[in-house]
């Protein structure tokens, strides 16, 4: 090839910002389009939800990830399609990409099940925007309870249901538990903590499936231990604006979080590629898409097994490592040349619980408790893009961990307040 | 009166907090009472309009502050009307409170002189809420101009228009030069510096009314340097979505900020009282309502002048200072006895024009510049309500200083997000 490759990356997730990264000293022409202006730091999002950090401690805007690069061209818009025949891509503005390498990372939204009208009742936790009101969710509720004398009728604004038992829902039920057991409730006098109920839904018979059994019931433990109602085996029926209907009862909440299933961003509908139940593509060992060389697919919107058969997590260090991958396969691929298959190293696996309790799986090693806490503290930390954010998310977590207190408690952007300024 | 008093306070401002706060020991009941459920510093608003502060910097929960006061209850809601003769306040959730002694601080909302439907397209800047729309409009303005190549038809998305020339105005003008004029542009390298054109609007013949003519003279030609076109003797013509026109020009830009003038809450119509023409009420050498010994009105409400027969301003140390006095001249009350009449102790204006530029007069001490920047910087910081505020918002101000970075360039609930979420 004698022009310069024109490179597109679709999505500023984790694997998506990693391949740029990896290609920004090529000089080659290189795109990367992303709804939003910020790459989020997803594992930490439960934070924002629960008042723990704020919008800009898990943030980075992605045009000041690549300021300096001047290769790297920064654009917010959404792609609508993707003609794989002629090597374009058509954006929401009306504008027509062309590419040489395109790479798909745009990641996953949460998967209703055919049930769209739950969202509204049950955000996901996906976006800034949802954790934040989510965040409202919870604060306005506790408001609402503490103007409520009768027990009997505030009992469901005290309620909280997260739907999912996965490492969000597990994560979201914690630290839920702990805000409404503990940190919140100093501040709701009239309100007891042994009338705040946390209900963690799974359809399964055990939380954390694909972790370790182990680790699994150790995490149930813990979270009981916080007075979180962990029901197994129970899958949700309905979601109505005031509660979730499960097997066999009502529960009665306003405050509904959904982290129950995820299924990949419509686009890669548009490929017309063969594709899992989730929407996943089935790629190649090299992660491009089947007949087509130049198109990679990479992070939750990519269907990759391991060894043993069995699908690729949706997790942050799978997507890295990919974004690694296609950046080094592209500049072969430019070169004529080609790298050997994508082959995931799994670093372990791990959840925190709570406030110094967190399970962990480190190859083979499994920790629990405060231990994996700790563990899982720095490696969050040291993963957080920019030092900045990292400064900052430090500084909150000893602060909060000195006085148990929850930062950010802020109704922003309620209705009322939206109201307002339209 | 032997029955422990009712004391109900509206509205968890400067004045409201530290009425309060001066309250809180004398076991009395006391009810706060404010539609949001934090106290918001807002002379430090402008700089999370402007990306440089999170708005969990400059906000606390009003709970938080009082969470170890057991006489104070908090209670986030409308108050609809005021019946001066039965002592009670009717609640939008439709419950009636009675007090003894009523202080009445709910600061005031933007005045568009008639023009409401002006609101839509030029913002004010009273609440996160504002800070938040228009720090995304800026952000999306920037985002749309690069996406325009050819440079006339991407001026207006680089245009911005503060109307109004106080100190809100002036540091919006200000803030908003330095984002667009140097830290913003390095992360848009196709837009060039000198595209972007920001106008302050002042119908007065200077901006800083009520600050010393050379002041105003000083930050004239301080925003001049920076960029800022200044257009006195300029009123506003009309509002449109796309711009603003004034005497004889048409400024084109969706990046319209009000800052042109204030009124007070509604709610103080229902004192059927005397009030000058912004809806202040003429209160009584002791801030009580006429006819109304148990009654006081303070801070942004309240119509007080001064020995020279000028009105107070509309500050933060108005507000603290009768704040104070209406908890001394309670408790007073209480005892049977009366103390003397409010009197303000001005302890100086400033206004700050941007990085280490700034404008103060203490006590006739005229400063401008560097040092007047510097004791603005601490003056605001000191007086920021929690330490752990303090810390942060101290900690991002190095960092801006030593980096020149904007912290906090979030789009996080613009339209596109909300739609995506209901």
């Amino acid at each position: 090839m004698n022009k310069t490759p024109e490179i597109i990356i679709v999505g500023g997730g984790f694997g998506g910002i990693t391949a740029a990264r990896k290609l920004k000293n090529t000089g080659w022409n290189l795109t990367l389009i992303d709804k939003k202006n910020h790459h989020l730091f997803q594992p930490l999002l439960y934070q924002v939800a629960t008042a723990a950090l704020s919008p800009g401690d898990i943030a980075v805007p992605i045009r000041g990830i690549f300021s300096k690069d001047d290769n790297i061209r920064t654009v917010m818009d959404k792609v609508l399609s993707i003609d794989a025949e002629n090597n374009t891509l058509e954006l929401e503005n009306g504008e027509n990409l062309s590419f040489d390498y395109l790479v798909l990372a745009p990641g996953a939204v949460y998967n209703y099940f055919g049930n769209d009208d739950w969202k509204k009742s049950a955000p996901g936790l996906k976006t800034l925007g949802n954790a934040l009101s989510i965040r409202e969710r919870i604060l306005l509720s506790l408001e609402k309870a503490d103007r409520i004398d009768h027990p009997e009728k505030r009992k469901p604004y005290l309620t909280y249901a997260v739907i999912g038992g996965g490492p969000t829902g597990v994560e979201m039920a914690g630290a839920i538990a702990e805000i409404s057991k503990r940190n919140m409730m100093r501040d709701f006098r009239n309100l007891s903590t042994d009338e705040t109920e946390v209900y963690l839904v799974e359809a399964a018979g055990r939380i954390l499936n694909g972790y370790p059994e182990s680790l699994s019931e150790k995490a149930k433990q813990d979270l009981e231990g916080m007075g979180v109602r962990v029901l197994l085996n129970t899958p949700v029926k309905e979601i109505r604006k005031n509660g979730v209907v499960v097997s066999d009862s009502f529960i009665e909440t306003p405050n509904i979080v959904w982290a129950a299933g995820v299924k990949t961003a419509p686009l890669l509908q548009t490929l017309s590629a063969d594709a899992d139940k989730m929407g996943r593509i089935k790629v190649r060992p090299d992660l491009t898409v089947p007949g087509n060389d130049h198109i990679f697919v990479i992070g939750d919107a990519a269907y990759v097994e391991d060894d043993d058969g069995n699908p690729l997590p949706a997790l942050a260090p799978v997507a890295i490592q990919q974004g690694k991958y296609v950046a080094e396969q592209i500049k072969e691929r430019v070169k004529g040349r080609d790298i050997k298959p994508f082959s995931y190293v799994d670093k372990g696996s791990m959840a925190t619980i709570g406030r110094a309790k967190a399970v962990a799986d480190i190859r083979g090693f499994k920790f629990s408790g405060f231990f994996a806490w700790l563990l899982w503290s720095f490696i969050h930390i040291f993963f957080l893009i920019g030092f900045r954010n990292r400064f900052r998310v430090f500084a909150e977590w000893i602060w909060h961990y000195i006085t148990f207190k929850r930062g950010v408690r802020l109704i922003t952007n309620s209705g009322k307040e939206r109201t307002e300024e339209d």
